[in-house]
């Protein structure tokens, strides 16, 4: 009991400090144990649906457990239940989807988030939680080059950590929308946002929460503008779409230019996008440009990984996430604009009960107005801790190792007559899968890759992920496979594993 | 380094499992300790707007920690820079806001968490993440006594853990927009949604956030339907102005009825609201009545408070905050619908990339089809242990101990004749004022309220908050203070000593 001395807990069975002191040493030695045995387990959860379940009691308990030595049971289910449960997004053979690469340091971050229990959502509910998210915003943003309009320090622009991608296009799509309004286009207008056809599915998914789009397969107020070989998007292609909306009393409104798709790791021409947007009316009427940069972003603290930046002049926001290749846990999107106004409009509403003196006195930011929550954890934290511990060249090591193993993997890809690369690799990111056979047609072409995906992952040494090429430019679409090499821990023998696995689970 | 037998790492500095080990034993340390002297530091943060980043370096570091030693400077900071910067959430003295109560089960759940590291977007990508958080919520609605086709066992409902109210609510809106769609109403609909002027402001960004409100000012669409004395809606006028709507055209869709608001606890009648649908069009067409009892709902432990309940049959979705008063640190919502398909509906796009075996089969949940964002953390972690620790007699307690200091409270207000109480207490929450000296119009009092406030928040002893009444049915608007008993760790002596200050600082 948290206070026997006085007995006034009103009977709640608290952890004492002592007795939290006592399981979180047990838990972090867990995780730690967990660390050092991650290679261990099969990569991919092998259980079938249902079977976790199964293993649960179907109704809650009514008695609590007697104090921390009731966490017998709890420590004994996380090995017996839920670690069989579990696709091991840590294990240094995940090459799957992107990386949620964690690392210890900010693993500390989120247990100090979680043990202070403070909420961010005005500055005077925790100032640290907002000034040290701005600091450690405009240190990410000098990390990675971002112009200086996007920092806090600059006249118009700002940023703050969203939730995830899904959150920062949303919010994006949304101050789009008032921005454009502002400008004059009514609000019952009928909204068209534009994105290619490799764009992450959060773009589609923003348009129908926004209610620009009308269901999933609305074509006509989401176009996904064919691209180049290469899986950019064609900007000749933007621009005509544009013009015929424009023709059909649309308003073009929004533009999500990806810079590392998920498909291939594909950058749309960002230079080329903006410049179309001032060509036509879209940019004079309020239009915005949000670069999605979710997994590459994390490259742009290596300078050599600063052409993704070409044609910033003409952005207005860009997010990517440290959650995925830059050792923060999920969730952290690093969203930065240079209109943060935009934001405000759109998403300011001040209750009564919220208001306060610093907010009113305008010298202080309250990122509830940024966001799509309310209340909001001191991410930061880990970020900060990150940055510190792992310092600008750690980072900068990091990502190479990863690039270079993806080199490393792509030139064995390339060496081996019966595979081949699909696209030309992006960063850490290499598409492939087994070539046709003479005159093989293309569904049993992508069926044996199928089966090799399914043979190696169900194999539990690693884990990859597929995806399916457009057909562009005369060529068909193809399945393929992702390796994508991302995980903190993943070493040159991982990715040599991976690929002599795949070599030899050929049918 | 992680990995020194190999030297595989690339230069990058890890942790190895042995430094996190000791680390996480010193950040639990640090942890502990801070619960321990929560009761020494000012509740509200004392620090002026620049204070904390005034003392954060201006640029990003270029090296980073030698290894675990190089923490030495991190610790420091956290009590020079961080801890001054902020205000206590978990302290026994915070009365403000509603609580955000964590405990130590839940933070030992968020580590564990962390150091997962796990996506439960999928069900595949981590099966004990979907089916965890299904059980647990399955076992939340047992205890809170909610209808049997709100749970994941029955053929139409189900539950997801969402990271906020607002979410819940944003995403009720857009699940209702869907379903009125497909009952007839055009895409482009004028659509209104409904609620109290009591109603929590996410209502209102939930309709700017997906474009039904048309800006913060619309009030066409966005109707806040006047409440009686006791602030709760009044169901013949928000009949009314649903018949005034469908004669204008507009498509009445979305009803938010509020169980616990924010400024006094105040409860919508939620059966009545339920009827006033059913007896107007809007029911036949789709509508969907959500009910946000964001804190409120944790008091549905306690069968005495099951009246809040009244009227379930007409409600498609509800949610609450195990975040608020239930013991489980930010972030976690309890979301529950009786109409899961509405969700899918509104929400699911699914690309080739997360196209997989278990999903095609619908044998199982993908909870990315339930939410705004794509990935997910493993949540459902810290609600279980939270359950399992203090077992159903332990939630019990916990609300039934502050719901009698809350009663405390509200007899010694009462007892004093300079004070009132503003509205009858509503669970722990207790509005109150200094009462209007003879002849001080409104405004003065008001002021020697805001004194009042100020005096005893700058104290740091205690941080309470306020609101502004409504002006409703001939009684003007009045600005008063609100004791919000929530905080884990609170205990009668902290209520007491929270009243004795007030008591003593009438000016």
């Amino acid at each position: 009991m948290r206070d026997d001395s006085t007995g006034g807990d009103g009977g709640v069975p608290h952890l004492s400090p002592e007795e939290f002191r006592k399981l979180g040493h047990r838990m972090v030695d867990w995780i730690a144990d967990y660390q050092a045995r991650l290679e261990s387990f099969p990569v991919r959860s092998q259980v079938a649906p249902g079977g976790v379940a199964s293993k649960l009691p179907e109704h809650p308990p009514e008695e609590g457990l007697a104090g921390e030595a009731g966490w017998e049971g709890i420590f004994k289910d996380l090995e017996d239940i839920i670690l069989p449960g579990l696709t091991h997004w840590q294990s240094p053979s995940f090459f799957a989807y992107f990386p949620a690469n964690a690392s210890g340091p900010a693993v500390l971050g989120e247990l100090l988030s979680a043990g202070l229990g403070v909420q961010g959502m005005l500055w005077s509910t925790s100032p640290a939680a907002t000034e040290l998210e701005t600091r450690v915003l405009d240190w990410l943003a000098e990390l990675t080059g971002l112009p200086e309009d996007f920092r806090s320090t600059s006249a118009t622009g700002g940023s703050v950590i969203q939730g995830t991608a899904s959150e920062a296009t949303l919010v994006a799509m949304v101050a789009a929308r008032e921005r454009a309004r502002r400008h004059g286009a009514p609000a019952d207008s009928e909204w068209v946002a534009y994105a290619s056809t490799q764009a992450h599915s959060s773009v589609l998914k923003a348009a129908m929460l926004c209610g620009v789009a009308h269901g999933a397969e609305d074509t006509t107020h989401v176009r996904l503008i064919e691209t180049s070989a290469r899986y950019g998007m064609r900007p000749e292609l933007l621009e005509r779409t544009i013009r015929e909306d424009l023709d059909a009393g649309r308003v073009p409104f929004f533009v999500c230019a990806t810079v590392g798709s998920t498909s291939s790791g594909a950058a749309d021409p960002v230079r080329a996008v903006g410049e179309v947007m001032a060509r036509t009316p879209m940019r004079a009427s309020g239009g915005w440009l949000h670069v999605d940069a979710a997994w590459a972003g994390a490259a742009l603290v290596c300078p050599e990984h600063r052409d993704l930046l070409d044609g910033m002049s003409g952005v207005d926001s860009l997010a990517f996430n440290p959650h995925k290749w830059l050792l923060t846990n999920f969730d952290c999107n690093a969203f930065y604009t240079r209109d943060r106004k935009a934001l405000l409009d759109a998403l300011s509403v001040t209750p009564e009960y919220l208001r306060n003196a610093a907010s009113a006195s305008g010298a202080v930011i309250d990122y509830r107005d940024w966001q799509v929550p309310l209340g909001r954890r001191f991410r930061a934290l880990k970020l900060w801790f990150v940055l510190r511990h792992y310092g600008a060249k750690g980072l900068r090591a990091h990502i190479r190792e990863h690039v270079r193993l993806g080199e490393r993997f792509e030139s064995w890809v390339s060496e081996d007559e019966r595979f081949e690369v699909a696209v030309p690799r992006s960063l850490s990111l290499v598409c492939f899968r087994l070539k046709p056979l003479p005159g093989e047609p293309p569904q049993a072409t992508d069926a044996r890759n199928r089966e090799l995906l399914e043979r190696v992952n169900a194999s539990g040494k690693m884990f990859l992920s597929h995806t399916v090429l457009h057909a562009v430019e005369g060529a068909p679409a193809r399945y393929v496979l992702r390796m994508a090499i991302g995980a903190s821990m993943t070493q040159e023998r991982h990715v040599r594993a991976a690929w002599e696995l795949l070599a030899s689970s050929v049918g």
